[in-house]
């Protein structure tokens, strides 16, 4: 993906015009990250945001006891740390590269320039900061109300962005477990079930779609 | 609370200048809701926002089977369906009257028509919305790394706003088992050892807190 298209792809940049994409393109720094370098640190000062242009950024938070609890993990096209530079001004979460990556840096103070001259791009950008606050309360309310197989359904429907055939768990199925709110047990007893009925084949953590549909009638299931 | 006091206490408008609130101020719409009177329902078209100035609105989502989940009770001093407007343009969920309520409307059209000639505004807005995400964020985490004691201690401080000794659940406590994600069961349990510990005294719906910086510890622990 290059730059461009990596910018345009952000649900925060919908609906940007080219020339919005050309002066975003202006102010980004492109920055190389080797496999396991740390990006930020919770805590720190933010002094700006960045968009994944290759590789995979975990974002973690550790507890009192340093334990490592993955949040999410960014891809190209997803903005990292958007709402931080707005908001209180620190990265509320922890930022390592998990293969080589390169990352487009959009410094704070350049961003808020832009804004300051192009009322539209700030429009745009509160309309995909909103898009992103919806993704968060549907995760909350599927949290909330959906049992496990609705869950882990629809995490793997998102995965496969509803069309890939296979698609490759980018965190352990310990984590994930962990990431549905549920047991490790309760998560292998699930994927087994799905198997049972055909609507999927694991392969370590490989999970191969058959049924589409199946799953997305899984996924719109209330807990009892 | 008056009109001027409502706006500003919002997340969404923090930041705003004495100006900024007269523009406000101008293009909002008080509205008269009776009890049990619907605001919204899920899915009309979203044509503006709403602030509460007086009394509370429930927002809620109906199962296939007809069946309410409540997401959240809005209060004076929190926006309500600030996201629709700039996302899709439907709203998410039903809104309804718990008791007789006072609301601001604030017209799509006129909020941005002023957000084009206002880009100050726009970043403020920028910043109110990312603070709410941040809030969404903080209880999607709440909901997969803490405890049910922890998540119950920090719902509560929440109500109190960290002083009040005396809070009043706004929703049952089969509801609100449901909005921790846990049994109601579980939450009488954990209630009950909360009493004994004294860290609180329960009354029907109204909780006493006796011990804060106990909730606070509590709030804090992780999930083993």
């Amino acid at each position: 993906m290059n730059d461009r298209d990596a910018i345009k792809s952000c649900p925060l940049f919908s609906g940007v015009t080219d020339r919005d994409l050309d002066d975003l393109t202006r102010i980004a720094r492109r920055q190389v990250f080797v496999k396991g370098q740390m990006v930020f640190s919770e805590g720190d000062e933010a002094t700006g945001f960045y968009v994944p242009v290759e590789g995979k950024i975990k974002l973690f938070k550790l507890s009192p006891e340093g334990k490592e609890r993955i949040l999410r993990i960014a891809h190209p096209g997803r903005t990292v740390a958007e709402a931080a530079i707005f908001d209180i001004g620190l990265f509320p979460a922890c930022a390592q590269a998990l293969e080589p990556s390169v990352l487009l840096f959009f410094p704070k103070q350049a961003i808020l320039d832009l804004l300051h001259h192009n009322a539209q791009l700030a429009i745009n950008m509160i309309g995909g900061i909103s898009r992103i606050l919806r993704e968060m309360m549907d995760h909350v309310e599927s949290l909330t109300f959906r049992d496990v197989p609705s869950r882990l359904a629809r995490y793997l429907l998102d995965l496969s962005d509803m069309q890939k055939r296979h698609v490759h768990l980018p965190v352990s199925k310990t984590q994930l477990a962990a990431n549905l709110n549920t047991a490790g047990e309760t998560l292998s007893r699930t994927l087994r079930k799905m198997s049972d009925d055909n609507l999927l084949r694991v392969r370590g953590r490989t999970i191969e779609i058959i049924d589409f549909q199946g799953l997305v009638d899984l996924s719109e299931r209330y807990k009892e």
